[in-house]
């Protein structure tokens, strides 16, 4: 976002006594309290962030055992921290204490295709797991945008998706085991290589998604699977937006599944022109990228027929893209949206909201009641298979005018609340973390809430890991 | 399996006022104490069973809500059942008390392709909700060979799989939204009808495979995705076991996805000989199942492909099923493969577990050690790709001789014992149960089996929900 707030802790502060002693029970060479380290360590991609009191950077799980035994004890806050790359907040350390940091238990310790698994630390960047994995002919799908700097144990805590969850689903269904040390520095081993398991209560689930609240996971057993022989992709564009969600009914009302069902709509589309050159982008007013995987002796027979489909469907313009270097193009111009609506000069205030599929057009529609109603543009463009839409308002001077502010702080609670009462979700794949803390009492039920609350009483009686977020 | 015992339950009985309690609680026409209906209700597919006190048929959540506050304030246990086909006793009411049955509640509410979800009861039967989503041209995966009994909700308290798992995935991967009654009487809705979701902790992964323990479902919001247009399958025979094995892994090895990857051993394949009349079968002491699926198109044309590669591996034969019918003549006669062994005259104790993929080898030479040791034969049969090999320990008079139980049950515990040292799972979509029971403390490590007796407590404090399982 290109600045950053501090936000004011609460703690108390470590007294330097205290500080020896973690660096006796850690060593003195993994704890840091130098400003500007804690200044890093204290952000991630959100706009606010936050000063821990002490880094830790762990290179072991003896060392996040020793880390946790010393906090739990002493009732010190613990945030977990991998690449830092969230979009909320996340793994900002609100309360103070101590940030821990596992980026640098990032070993790739086996890739084992006759298992279809690969363990892996917390630290691992995903890209890097995924190349050495494809090298091997296999794939582990879970790909988020911020795939070539995010670390694996940020997309556990997230339960991360992407473009590909449509075909391939989320994070939460490569994990097939987990090494995890709890609040008080016991260790939890569950699940393991099996690609199936039905031994006892899903542990693994409990941990996958918990934004680092319940635990702090030291190692993962994921699960492989072959990796598609070829990928063929169709961009097309559509007069307006209703037409393309239509096309993405009919698509999949068609019996396809397409390992990638992208959106985006006009506002986006324009900026891209503006940024790229109007020649990139063919006329319309919606842009739909479909990808399919499969075998290559067949897949371009499979987006031959697709095409004439698309073009059925009232399309402006069909394009494909029959080998690799082609479909890479496309994603690189889907990428470039993100970077045009940055050169627009406005922030970005980026939210990964769910509707059921039915309601995109709803969806679009609202967003440009709003920017009629507020006066801030909306970039609607995301996962049209999953009704995963990122939804980005598109503020002048969030950082420095905090009129502007205001405004823009009050158009995200109009759009979330029509998110709730629209049956959708407050966040799709980027978690609650800070950013959307505020909707979640709104988002879930009491009876849920409340539960909440008792999972993380029992497994964090003290409550020290990642405090001040969606569980208080 | 043809025969039940009692298993002696430890109830102290409900006395008849308590039974007039609950009738006003509930409905009188809800409630039955008749020998005959307790005795049916008692009941699954494993081999002992046990006398509830008291059988509630519930037709609404209301009513659920009325039986779990009752026995709640009561602290009479609760034991949840569906269509009541387990393999494992799940639904055994060991403890006596309430029998709660759902499967009255089987309303399908919505197929709604629009957003690709069903919203159903838990009595659903699960192939009429197949059915009735496959006429929207919609798909939902999970296939358990039960499919034709079993009921939703027991497939969402069991985590039911089946064999197109391989590419599709558990009934985790489809269970977007949950309504439980929590032991409380308290009504829990989690998630909803978004394909993606990331607002707080996977309370549905919860319950999910929670096999009755922690409330009961009385409603789900479950993923369709697109119905593949079209299937084509090939069947193999090898020398061996092993040459079968090293296909498996080579076909996964070359990128394919196949719907289905069944693999079966030399015991079932002489028994279905025998059933079927050798001529059923070509030669081989193993046998292989591969589904493809996709575009009507081109499935054909990649089904040519695998079938040069598979004719490569040393099949001593191959053969295409390149139509419907034909599939579903190769999925019958794998269902004939289980008739065959219930022909030998012998009672099968068929347990689910589930090795590493690489270890296939491994575990059915494991098997015929044990045959050898012990005289009982041992059929390997099943999921291949996900290492799920159902291994039938094939025994005499198990129901009448105490001697031959004695000698199966030591079996067993040989089998569990070997599947624990080798990283494999005792159970990967049938559950615990009564059957496993006295193996989970063994499958999982002390940490983990503490952190299950602890949110039992938390979700369940009384203990009423199905006592006497897995958790104790």
């Amino acid at each position: 976002m290109g600045f950053v707030d501090q936000v004011e802790t609460s703690s108390a502060g470590l007294s330097s006594g205290m500080i020896d002693d973690l660096k006796e029970a850690v060593g003195a060479e993994k704890v840091s309290t130098a400003e500007e380290v804690c200044r890093e360590f204290g952000a991630d991609r959100w706009h606010a962030a936050a000063m821990p009191d002490a880094v830790v950077e762990a290179t072991s799980r003896d060392e996040v055992v020793a880390t946790l035994k010393f906090a739990n004890e002493n009732e010190i806050p613990v945030t977990t921290r991998g690449a830092g790359v969230g979009y909320v907040g996340g793994c900002v350390p609100v309360k103070g204490g101590i940030l821990l940091s596992v980026r640098k238990m990032d070993r790739i310790l086996e890739i084992n295709p006759a298992d279809g698994v690969a363990v892996v630390e917390p630290g691992v960047i995903l890209n890097d797991l995924q190349e050495q994995v494809r090298d091997k002919g296999w794939y582990y799908p879970p790909d988020p945008a911020s795939l070539k700097e995010c670390s694996v144990g940020g997309t556990i805590a997230t339960n991360a998706g992407g473009p590909r969850c449509v075909k391939y689903g989320v994070t939460r269904h490569y994990v097939l085991g987990l090494e995890v040390v709890l609040p008080n520095g016991e260790i939890l081993e569950t699940g393991g290589r099996c690609h199936k398991n039905k031994t006892g209560l899903d542990l693994i689930g409990m941990f996958v998604g918990s934004e680092g609240l319940l635990g702090v996971v030291t190692k993962a057993t994921l699960r492989l699977i072959p990796h598609p022989e070829a990928r063929a992709m169709l961009t097309a564009t559509f007069a307006n937006f209703e037409t393309a969600a239509e096309a993405v009914q009919t698509i999949l009302n068609s019996g396809w599944q397409p390992s990638g069902l992208e959106i985006t709509d006009g506002f986006t589309l324009q900026a891209a022109r503006d940024y790229l050159g109007p020649e990139m982008l063919p006329d319309g007013d919606a842009h739909l990228i479909v990808e399919l995987d499969g075998r290559k002796n067949t897949v371009l027979q499979d987006l031959g027929h697709l095409k004439t489909l698309v073009e059925s469907l009232g399309a402006v313009s069909v394009e494909e893209a029959r080998d690799k270097e082609s479909c890479e193009a496309i994603w690189t111009l889907r990428r470039e949206f993100s970077y045009s609506l940055r050169d627009t000069g406005l922030i970005k205030l980026n939210e990964d909201i769910v509707v059921p599929r039915s309601r995109l057009v709803d969806l679009v529609r609202f967003a440009r009641q709003l920017e009629k109603d507020t006066g801030i543009p909306v970039a609607c463009f995301g996962h049209a298979g999953d009704g995963n839409i990122h939804t980005n308002l598109m503020v002048k001077n969030y950082d420095t005018d905090p009129v502007a502010r205001e405004k823009a702080d009050a158009a995200l609670d109009i759009l979330f609340h029509w998110i709730i009462e629209n049956d959708g979700q407050i966040t799709g794949e980027h978690g609650v973390g800070l950013a959307k803390k505020r909707w979640f009492k709104d988002a879930v039920s009491p009876v849920s809430a409340d539960l909440h609350r008792q999972l993380k009483a029992t497994l964090d009686p003290k409550g020290i890991l990642n405090p001040g977020k969606f569980i208080e």
